[in-house]
């Protein structure tokens, strides 16, 4: 209990009342057997919905339609989602997919399609393999269920290169009634602000209105999905969706309410466990490091500088070799494009100070080598400016990550295996 | 001969009239042996001298030093330089110790202070072991030689991570008469747009005003030094310095004349040719990358599609596994703030269409895996949007890169073995 949160074990996606979800294997991942990839999580009755979407250029079919419905209106009662393929860069061929997937939920739950969004994740360019996923909906549909194991099922239907489902759900207390929010993610690899290649679906039973709902998501996703980095990369396919079903029974979370003030704060805590879950669990990654950014002058200059070094090879490098290279995040830092005065600069690694006013300070370089070998390390970065911070989450860089990166996914054998496929 | 330009073979900073060049080594670099790490290049008259620096707002004490230098006057005649200590975030030392080497060649050249400049390369963030260095200086001084064997110990002497020499010179004919152009340069790691942890010095014996050769640097650097990335890093000491002797007795080069047009392609043919073996020879390099962007609607939608693709580490980890992965590209396409619309975005690999109108091509997918397995590629995106383009000089991500950057330059035992060294 902290904040007056509790954290509900095992819990997830169906820990709030009045959600079911389910997942069914259609062989998308791999046709050979049949792990699980399309994943369905529903409201039993009106719902409120907010979303948020990867600010890339280039968006998925998925995005384009989910978007599409989202602003049409907010009671959308059903999240369809696929993993293995993600339907982007395929032309009106994956729009039409995307609306295809979209309508086989809607008619079979007795919804309009725009109550219906899609997210898929996994490999871009190649169309769906629709052949070997419309004939599921009828068993997914069957599938549906209310309890803990339905959550788990869609935790591991989005999975593609994580390693570990993740799913989180809290219980906090609004005006005396108890209200509960749970969610799944999935992420690992391009992790990126703003956003990442993710998905993330969250639940809650919290009577909310449309307006604050949306303001509640996109605040958390900012203090959250917005600040963890494992590559750089952001993707097509990001995709956050929160959905209230209202069946807490609380007095409405109303905009600058306490309630409000509380409610935000469950939210950003559940999307920050998820976002965070999502770095440690990155592409070959054996370290989490959190870039503390302090004294900027604005936020920006603070934002400009936790991106810089934590999206700097070099110093990603280091960290995976032990090394309390802080030479390195002082040029990261320099070629941010933050207005810093390198005289000014502290830096501190695992809470001993490495750099003083710009320079080496005394602590011994043992010591701070040993403050790095940890597998979770604080950088705090002090730029004596001003009162402004940022904080960002990420990883070290490993010969894993590109040997991982550079034969999986391989596209010719990928496009020969569909041929010869079952589709 | 191309364009009227004659390449020197073997030539360097000694092949212009009026250079003379020097190297020796002081125990910078490696304690225990004698490998060359401080050069010096010199003008035997008076010269016309431009530079370009790092835009990194942590600039090391001798890139701080040379810029008052040459904005005070351009009549610098000698470029001292030392590998192996960048002389970067060593605060008011650091500053003192720039000076003293420049102090250190002004007496002996006689020379005022204001005459010289000072470039470092190396590890970040420890003091110059100037116990070291300062007792080389009048050997460094006999050593200058206008012969092509100075120019080839500056070269060695500059290296740090690379692995070969890069020295080049040419000769092209401005109104009837022979101008030579000749350059060294060091790269390696760190590579990026807006120049890199790269230092070059170019001499010329071509007259010259002040104005112009300035003009010419910026544009000579603006195309090759600034279009090349190896991991997105860019360092506290980049700097350009380009000296002219005058000795060739030209016509001078002015402002919008032919003569200029000549002269700058020709300083931007040498420039750009060194900056390509920067980046062949990056560290753990396997493949070069020619990233050209055509059809932005603007040159700056097209530098960030070239900057984002060229940047990007899924991509560059797909290039090192021979991984025509055009969905890799088009998402960083996507990311990079471009005004792009995906459905007009064509990509070819080398040559090979990958993508057309945003989609997959019919190209068979084992030619495109043949095209990108070459260890040179040339990645051709059109935006079909307008007519501006830029190119970028790029290469993978190997597994080496990682594995040499997490141990190399391992601060504690860099720290250790001074302690116990000679200095």
């Amino acid at each position: 209990m902290e904040n007056g949160i509790r954290v509900i074990r095992g819990g997830g996606v169906t820990s709030p009342r009045g959600f079911s979800a389910a997942a069914v294997g259609c062989g998308i991942k791999d046709p050979a057997n049949r792990r699980l990839d399309l994943a369905l999580v529903a409201c039993d009755g009106p719902a409120v919905t907010a979303g948020a979407f990867t600010t890339s250029r280039v968006k998925a079919a998925p995005v384009r339609v989910s978007q599409v419905h989202l602003r049409a209106g907010s009671d959308v009662r059903a999240v369809v989602i696929n993993s293995g393929n993600a339907n982007a860069c395929t032309g009106p061929q994956g729009i039409r997919d995307a609306k295809e997937m979209v309508k086989a939920v809607s008619t079979r739950l007795g919804l309009r399609m725009r109550q219906v969004v899609v997210c898929s994740t996994g490999i871009i360019g190649l169309p769906m393999p629709m052949g070997r996923v419309m004939p599921r909906f009828d068993e997914l549909i069957d599938d549906l269920s209310p309890s803990v194991d339905g959550s788990k099922k869609v935790a591991h239907a989005i999975m593609t290169s994580d390693t570990k489902q993740k799913s989180y759900a809290i219980e906090v207390e609004l005006d005396g009634v108890l209200v509960r929010i749970g969610a799944v993610a999935k992420g690992a690899g391009m992790i990126c602000p703003s956003m990442a290649t993710m998905l993330c679906v969250v639940t809650t039973d919290a009577v909310i209105g449309r307006d604050e709902l949306r303001r509640a998501s996109l605040e958390a996703v900012d203090q959250s999905f917005n600040r963890i980095t494992i590559d750089g990369d952001t993707s097509t396919n990001d995709s956050v969706i929160v959905m209230a079903s209202g069946k807490a029974g609380n007095r409405a979370v109303a905009n600058g309410s306490e309630l409000a003030r509380i409610f935000r704060e469950a939210l950003t805590r559940v999307m920050l466990e998820l976002a965070k879950r999502i770095v440690m669990d990155g592409e070959r990654v054996t370290k989490f490091v959190e870039v503390r950014v302090c004294g900027g002058r604005t936020s920006v200059d603070a934002r400009r500088v936790a991106e810089a070094v934590g999206n700097s090879l070099l110093v990603k490098c280091s960290w995976a070799g032990d090394d309390p290279n802080w030479g390195r995040i002082m040029h990261a830092i320099g070629y941010s494009r933050a207005r810093v005065r390198e005289e000014l600069v502290d830096i501190y690694l695992g809470g001993l100070c490495a750099c003083k006013s710009g320079v080496a300070s005394d602590t011994p370089p043992a010591d701070l080598k040993r403050a790095v070998s940890r597998p979770q390390v604080t950088v705090c970065i002090d730029l004596n400016q001003g009162e402004r911070g940022y904080t960002l989450y990420t990883t070290d860089l490993t010969e894993g990550y590109v040997s991982y990166n550079r034969s999986e996914y391989s596209l010719v054998e990928r496009v020969l295996a569909e041929r010869k496929g079952l589709g």
